[in-house]
């Protein structure tokens, strides 16, 4: 596995264990192009076909700091550099990423996504330390809780040292207040030896507004398509081929050198491609090409506001070969269910069959008319299987974009926040967790940056203040600049001194448990699923059958005690696997109860108010 | 046929034949909307879901003129309006579209995409009056000449009388001046009682720029894509199923109500749609629904500068399901080839063997770099068959975008237009005529226009001036607004008067006879077909084989004469089918001439220079 070392980087500066130190530059328009290597003699390019520029550099070694000058004029960091130790304004530093790959863990498989139990996380705000080592000194912990994977928020340097990750301006390069890309390849390695597979998240659909020098270089954006970030980058207008090679040789370096397991493609809606072949059907026939050679279970996960399956259909029928998408729609389903939220996009949900909807299709809309925007919405999932949806209760998004970043926690009460993880679990879809939830973290997720142009920081600080226009009686929305902002948004981690936080970090080990010991609680095929509606439109019953066995899981969103008759299973003989209202993870129910009855016809299954049962017959 | 009078048009003033009068507007953001009728009293529409208003409207009689005033303020024509009696900024004129649909001849079955040999015309221009009615007088003509169908060029209302139709902005109107609806649907029904179907181009991708009051009643343009004509037509963003429907309903009545038989869909890419369900593919949805529900056989042909084969592949393929795409690429690699000339788009061709590919493979940028795209381009054509491609040696794009309107016969001498007719009657490809082409009429096909908004037309004449500036010392372009610009592109119909222009009609329709009656000449399987460069880089050799018979066109694009020895036929015995270079077409060859000959090993071919010689072994 990876031993071809002839696998090769079409971009940057990279050390060919054959050829030797070479630098490659896609610029277009330059009539000159050269390397700037500090303390060493400068390097003219030399212009080939395609807009692509190289020369051999053999006096660079790792380490040595070098920007590119163009036209003679000005001088830049190379927008395919591996590490901006100083900040994106300043000069890129050579690193060799054949002493990246050396790292990586052999004997690591991969896992498929159908495994999958995803923990998603953001280095700066999940420890302490805010770096790539102290999170590794949480992976004990994260494998005694028993997700499968960790899904690392963008790590491409952006400017200063807080940010969410997507403002991120050198996609090849590792933030370096993280601890840069040697001590990303030693998390990914650490990562692999607790079995845990690593999904870094990674933009494709914009650069961040600060150090962005790629038009320098070339056409990167085009004005043809208008994204939330202005001009879109450049997949299909003249000169893409240098932008496409760009982004696909960034995804291709985080799988083949650094060894992650899989990338999530942010907003793939805002990737505007009308080529006969769109940018992420490209990068999929890459996956599967690097998958091929080294033997290796690659994978792509979408995230898209498109209800538009094309993305995950295979390759072969037209789709874009992707392993899974995110359900934004099952979330809004459930977060307006529990929280009665109807503001912005959660307008169009809160009903409970909306929730029944997204058990059953995935997609809420799915050629049905939303009122929230305005149009007939998504198209059918047909029969795709459920490991091509990703579920969560909350995401870095529902959370950091609410004013003050609330969590879940902070929203709802204890029974309900048991009911809501129950039910991601309990769903035919790829469970995701957002760092802190399993032990009911109550410190928020707010939004914060720390870009060095400070007219942009009052710009960031003005839209912030607009977007929340209407609550700012409520104090307004915190100083997006402001260091306390982001250290605010730290984790905790104090579930041993709070009894409550240990029952809910117990509680989801055991949902965490069941679902990699039970195929029937796994992602499922489509035709073995049915959710419906229960009695006097409080619950809703799920059923999963395999063979003989039928998974059940009953929900009650009322605030009343509930029974649930389930007609014809009389004689079935209820083995309970989990009730969140259970004395043991801080709930009503005492331990000897026993929460189902019959009456001769009916099964009778008897739940709290917001608690969910699940139990195989 | 066409008997369900309930299938509707669900937008505009129409006359239910049960229900009434009605009045139906898509208008989302109006306050009120009032139906004015001259001489009648006004009536209020309501406002029903999804931003459509509606009204019953008793009163009102076909004839009638209207307007439509929103909130109190402005009135408009109607955006479907089917009459515009008095040009694009005044009343609407009410039409009863039954009365429409009882002209239609119902023996008509239509005609499959493989019989197709279409002739595309411009009303305006065709005939001396340029009308509908002078062109019906020319069908007989048409059918002498043994085309199957003709290509209208658009006919939706544009402002004043001369406009190629590229400026329509009441896409549901037929334009006055050639006649309107009437006229029209008389049109199709003699076309189809002499057995010529009838393809008409629509233009679904923008609007003209004068008299478009589309924005007025709902966003119908959205700033997310930006395409040669300014915003994009709001096919996927917010409000959009207003728009689409609007022109879905105007796709059907011309399939259903005047019973055209297929639509030839304007630039294509230029209709941005990111919706899961493209609105090219949701037109083919409704076009194959249509066909079911009245049995008949209307078909799409798209205009397409993608080289994307998705918009011709059938929808349970991924694909949008559009019959057959023109294909550029043939016309451009046969321009440069015999024009040797390199300017704007021609430098990606040029050379014999872009002509080879195309004849192969459709496409010749089907996943290679393009030069003058500056990226790489296409995708590949797979086994699509012929049938799904329409080539062409000049249509009124090719002709009318030159600064001087120069049609092929002015360009190339006598021989060399027969051997491009040739080329195209042998490829396995739908061969298009463009009007006149077929007795190599002189006369330019100019660029006109005759907007009465005079800023806008001094726009239009500086926009000429700017694309030609390189050729203002040969007199610039024609001024598109002068009555005589339109004049001068008026066919000549002078083929009596002059022996060569005679000798090219008998060659067309010599050519044509043969392509209807073998059909080894018509749209053929892929995988029977293969073209090659011949001797010394001066031939192009195409075979096409059903069974045992080979159809062998040898086509010399020298200007020498050339013997092409074709290997191990020489036991084959050749029947000549047409050689270009005949006398009897004007050419150099006497009539006892036999172009064969053999040595033993090879049958050899003799071609004068430029010359098509097409048998059968």
């Amino acid at each position: 596995m990876y031993s071809d070392l002839t696998l090769r980087r079409n971009i940057g500066l990279n050390f060919h264990p054959e050829t030797g130190p070479e630098i490659i530059v896609w610029a277009p328009h330059a009539r000159s192009l050269v390397l700037e290597v500090e303390g060493k003699a400068d390097v003219a390019l030399k212009k080939l076909n395609y807009g692509i520029w190289h020369a051999s550099c053999p006096d660079v070694s790792p380490g040595d700091r070098y920007m590119l000058n163009i036209n003679g004029k000005h001088s830049f960091p190379d927008p395919a550099s591996l590490m901006q130790p100083t900040g994106v304004h300043e000069a890129s530093s050579a690193i060799d990423l054949n002493e990246i790959r050396k790292i990586h863990m052999r004997q690591w498989k991969g896992i498929t996504p159908r495994e999958l139990i995803i923990y998603e996380l953001h280095v700066g705000t999940f420890t302490p330390e805010g770096t790539f080592k102290a999170l590794t000194h949480k992976l004990k912990y994260l494998k005694e809780l028993g997700v499968t994977a960790i899904e690392i928020m963008p790590i491409a340097t952006f400017p200063g040292g807080r940010n969410w990750g997507y403002d991120g301006v050198f996609p090849f390069a590792v933030q370096p207040t993280y601890g840069g890309p040697f001590e990303f390849a030693h998390l990914v390695r650490a990562c692999h030896q607790q079995e845990i597979a690593v999904i870094l998240d990674v933009v494709y659909n914009h650069l961040g507004p600060e150090g962005n020098y790629l038009n320098a270089f070339g056409p990167s954006f085009t004005s043809k398509y208008q994204t939330p970030w202005g001009d879109a980058i450049n997949f299909d207008d003249i000169y893409s081929d240098g932008v496409r090679n760009y982004f696909l040789e960034n995804a291709m370096m985080w799988l083949r050198d650094f060894h992650v397991d899989g990338l999530r493609l942010d907003a793939v809606h805002a990737i505007k491609d009308f080529s006969p072949e769109h940018f992420v059907q490209e990068l999929s026939l890459n996956v599967q090409k690097l998958n091929e050679e080294v033997g290796a279970n690659h994978f792509l996960i979408s995230e898209n506001d498109l209800n538009d399956t094309r993305f995950i259909r295979p390759i072969e029928k037209g789709g874009y070969g992707v392993a899974a998408q995110w359900v934004d729609e099952w979330h809004h389903a459930l977060h307006a269910l529990i929280t009665g939220e109807k503001v912005g996009y959660y307008e169009d949900f809160g009903r409970l069959q909306d929730l029944v909807k997204s058990f059953n299709s995935a997609y809420v809309y799915d050629g049905v008319y939303s009122p929230h925007r305005k149009r007939i919405f998504g198209t059918s999932t047909d029969d795709l299987p459920g490991d091509k949806f990703v579920v969560f209760t909350q995401n870095h998004d529902q959370v950091g974009n609410r004013m003050k970043g609330e969590r879940l926690s902070k929203m709802v009460d204890f029974e309900t926040l048991k009911l809501a993880a129950g039910a991601m679990f309990a769903s035919p879809y790829i469970p995701m967790l957002f760092m802190g939830e399993e032990y009911a973290e109550d410190s928020p997720f707010l939004y914060f940056i720390s870009h060095s142009d400070q007219h942009l920081v009052e710009q960031v600080r003005k839209g912030r203040r607009r977007e929340f226009r209407e609550f700012i009686r409520n104090g307004g929305p915190p100083d997006p600049a402001a260091a306390d902002t982001f250290k605010k948004s730290k984790l905790k981690w104090d579930f041993n001194k709070n009894g409550k936080k240990k029952q809910m970090l117990e509680y989801y080990k055991q949902l965490i448990s069941l679902h990699r010991e039970l195929p029937l609680m796994q992602p499922g095929r489509r035709e073995n699923i049915r959710a419906r509606e229960g009695i006097d439109g409080k619950t809703i019953v799920l059923t999963r059958k395999t063979g003989k066995e039928i998974l059940v899981a009953v929900m009650n969103f009322s605030q009343d005690e509930v029974t649930e008759p389930l007609t014809g299973w009389d004689k079935a003989h209820p083995g309970l696997l989990i009730n969140s209202a259970s004395h043991k993870w801080g709930g009503p129910a005492l331990d000897e109860e026993i929460p189902f009855s019959t009456d001769g016809k009916k099964l009778n299954v008897h739940l709290y108010p917001r608690s969910i049962i699940i139990f195989i017959v």
